[in-house]
């Protein structure tokens, strides 16, 4: 794209346009009723989401900005375990929901519509039909070319009974699913490891606490369905855990109480069994031969006789979901907190309030802000808070209340001869003061996700 | 994200998986009956795009690559005119339709849908409704903050009586749609213009001929709607052209034919008024406060006491259809091209085949690849088709035929002391021998847009 540098100014961003303004009845009533909490509030504050309808939000600038990040980075592990993405129709036929036993099972949850020809169609919540579909179109596949590992990151529709809690459930939500065609069990469950894998990079990369269980299949043999968890008390799920002999699993495959003694491979009384609450974000599942086999998804063997269905697996990471919960872990009441990775800016400069010095100001703030996005790991995450007629400590109130990750603030030092930054973590809500290149070095160092 | 090389082998591109399938049923029939044209079946063809259904198609691997790129390409330039990007929902309530009038004036065209509750919802064509309210939400809006340009690039759908030609006119697509809010007529005709800029920067990058021509007010007085257009035999559009007046109009805007001559600001004898079949692929229209109005999406004035709507403006790209009409532009029948800048992959290395240096060759390429994949402009825009039982010449066909830019050929000279690589400009169909030094400076001067 050649260079592209260009300043970016707090008073230009969408979220402080109409600062102050009454929240949208709905949600005031959301928050009444309990269908709030505190992410949904602090991304409803501060402009991160708006409300659109009951189950679906806008993701307004800096929302998205943080998206873009967290898919930036998804697209990456995916492709790095071979992973080729795709972009699949958001309607499918009924006649292939029909094929696979799911129009009828999914039920209500499930958005449906007519097209003119009276033709029906679902709006999706998951691919596996439409991917499984498309392989088995590969009439001539081989076993050579296996695996396929097929993938999106795509908006998906579930029509929830009750819709509660912002993005954590929603009615529509962006969804990362990726779809798996092997050779054999054996084959596929290298696969599955490959997939889990990348997902403990994401996870790890992303850094907040997260627990993996084992899902569905965990006690009826094998080990083939887990989750990947961040804990939070507004969470629907509930995690047992013993941490003792180590057992981590998620309590509904736990049919009644009773189960729940056996579950820790401990004898009882050693067992420290407890419970936690908890919210997914990510699933792995081995499929086998489920779908392939009613959509005749084959491949010929190496003899190059026998047409042989593929097993198959599918995993999703819920995107929207993992970005407020990752906020739900972070924040405080007031103060909205991201992962570093995809905070949607990194830096924010705050240059001291008009005086008869005020202009200085400014431009050594944005002096610091093209020399800063000019590293590329600070390309377009520098931004200025150039709202010149309010203090220094009133905008400070607003970037740490927002989440910059860093802010730099610009005193009367900034214009010495050998002049010093105020430089903010606000994660640690440490003060450390630093020269221009103590910054230079220290800003080139943050690990980021760029964007545009 | 730290560096990030990692090689890409032809063979494990999707688009190898099942060669020699034959099509999909309902695609041959289009064919038959003229619903398919050169593009389509280009697409079709070499896995760019598979069948979903009527009107829908999925974005296969390389499909969404050059997707990826056009967007990045529009993103850039949108920011570069101060355009926020925000994602809203696909779903719009019935009421929001019923208050601008569209609900009954967008008739079958609209996909709509009840959910449990017995709400309706259209499934989004465009979204001047949910971004004309999103703006009136901000109650403290000051002219001081304006202008507001926000935009996205998401999935629109659309009922087409008769979808037809692939992505060009189909039932879900891609779009950019930017809203803009302006104080005034005056002030909303700079966001216009700066607009339009933006889209003359865009069609330059991508390099095809295109047309700006007077959309639905030409006539009517003012300047207020362009279309941006490719010439070709299959567009829907005709374009009025005068060569010597400078006039460029849609012939939709005359009524009857007896428009015609007055069309052109020559005398009759003078006009050379041309007709010429065109592809829209971009409009702007200032909307005035026909929204604004009716949303009540107003300001305070500076004067403080009065809210007046906001004049505002809809800018819209069709992402999907832009990426076809450029390959129908560009293309042979039997061989696809691609504009370079959204060309999947850039390069594409073919080592010679098999035989007692057949892993010399391989292990060649691979280097060859690992050197340029450093470079910026060509991080992940290396491919190395290791089908190393093919023939060269018959990779070369198959490169050839898929439109990488660039095919670079390690032969026996490749091997030698002094190496030499045959380097073909697939658009031009020159060749060139180069050296590895010399393949890194012609490498290094490539302008791409990368992605993962």
């Amino acid at each position: 794209m050649g260079s592209y540098c260009h300043r970016r100014y707090v008073s230009k961003l969408f979220q402080n346009f109409g600062k102050l303004q009454p929240k949208a009845k709905g949600d005031r009533r959301a928050n009444d009723i309990g269908l709030s909490c505190k992410s949904h509030s602090l991304m409803l504050y501060n402009d991160i989401i708006a409300p659109g309808h009951a189950g679906g939000f806008h993701l307004l600038p800096l929302g998205l900005r943080a998206m873009e990040k967290l898919v930036k980075l998804v697209d990456r592990e995916m492709h790095n375990i071979g992973g080729q993405k795709v972009s699949m129709t958001t309607l499918a036929p009924e006649a292939l929901w029909q094929k696979s036993g799911r129009w009828a099972a999914a039920g209500s949850e499930l958005f449906t519509l007519k097209d003119r020809h009276q033709h029906r169609f679902c709006v999706s919540p998951t691919h596996e039909e439409l991917f499984t579909t498309l392989v088995a179109a590969l009439s001539h596949l081989s076993y050579r070319q296996l695996p396929i590992r097929l993938y999106q990151i795509t908006r998906k529709f579930r029509d929830e009974r009750a819709p509660k809690y912002g993005l954590l459930r929603g009615r529509e939500f962006e969804m990362k699913d990726m779809y798996t065609f092997d050779t054999c069990e054996e084959t596929a469950l290298e696969t599955y490891n490959a997939v889990c894998e990348a997902y403990d990079r994401i996870f790890s990369r992303v850094g907040i606490q997260f627990v993996k269980v084992s899902g569905d299949t965990g006690l009826i043999g094998g080990d083939k369905s887990h989750e990947y968890h961040y804990l939070a008390n507004i969470g629907q799920d509930t995690i047992l855990w013993c941490e003792r002999c180590g057992v981590q699993m998620n309590k509904e495959l736990a049919a009644d109480d009773s189960i729940l003694p056996s579950a820790c491979q401990m004898s009882a009384e050693k067992c420290e069994l407890q419970q936690k609450k908890a919210i997914e974000i990510a699933h792995a599942f081995y499929l086998g031969d489920k779908y392939s086999k009613v959509f005749k998804a084959s491949y010929r063997d190496s003899a190059g006789d026998k047409q042989i269905n593929c097993s198959m697996g599918c995993y999703g990471i819920g995107m929207t979901r993992m970005l407020q919960a990752a906020i739900e872990c972070l924040s405080t009441d007031t103060q909205l907190r991201w992962p570093s990775c995809f905070a949607p800016y990194q830096i924010c400069i705050i240059p001291k309030k008009d005086g008869h010095r005020g202009e200085e100001f400014l431009k050594a703030a944005e002096l610091i802000s093209d020399s800063l996005s000019k590293l590329p790991n600070l390309e377009g995450e520098v931004v200025i808070d150039d709202r010149m007629n309010l203090t220094i400590g009133r905008r400070q109130v607003d970037s740490d209340r927002l989440g910059f990750p860093y802010i730099v603030i610009l005193g009367n030092q900034a214009l010495e001869s050998e002049p010093k930054f105020e430089v903010i973590d606000t994660a640690k809500q440490e003060t450390v003061f630093m020269g221009p290149d103590q910054l230079h070095d220290f800003a080139s160092q943050m690990e980021t996700i760029t964007i545009y």
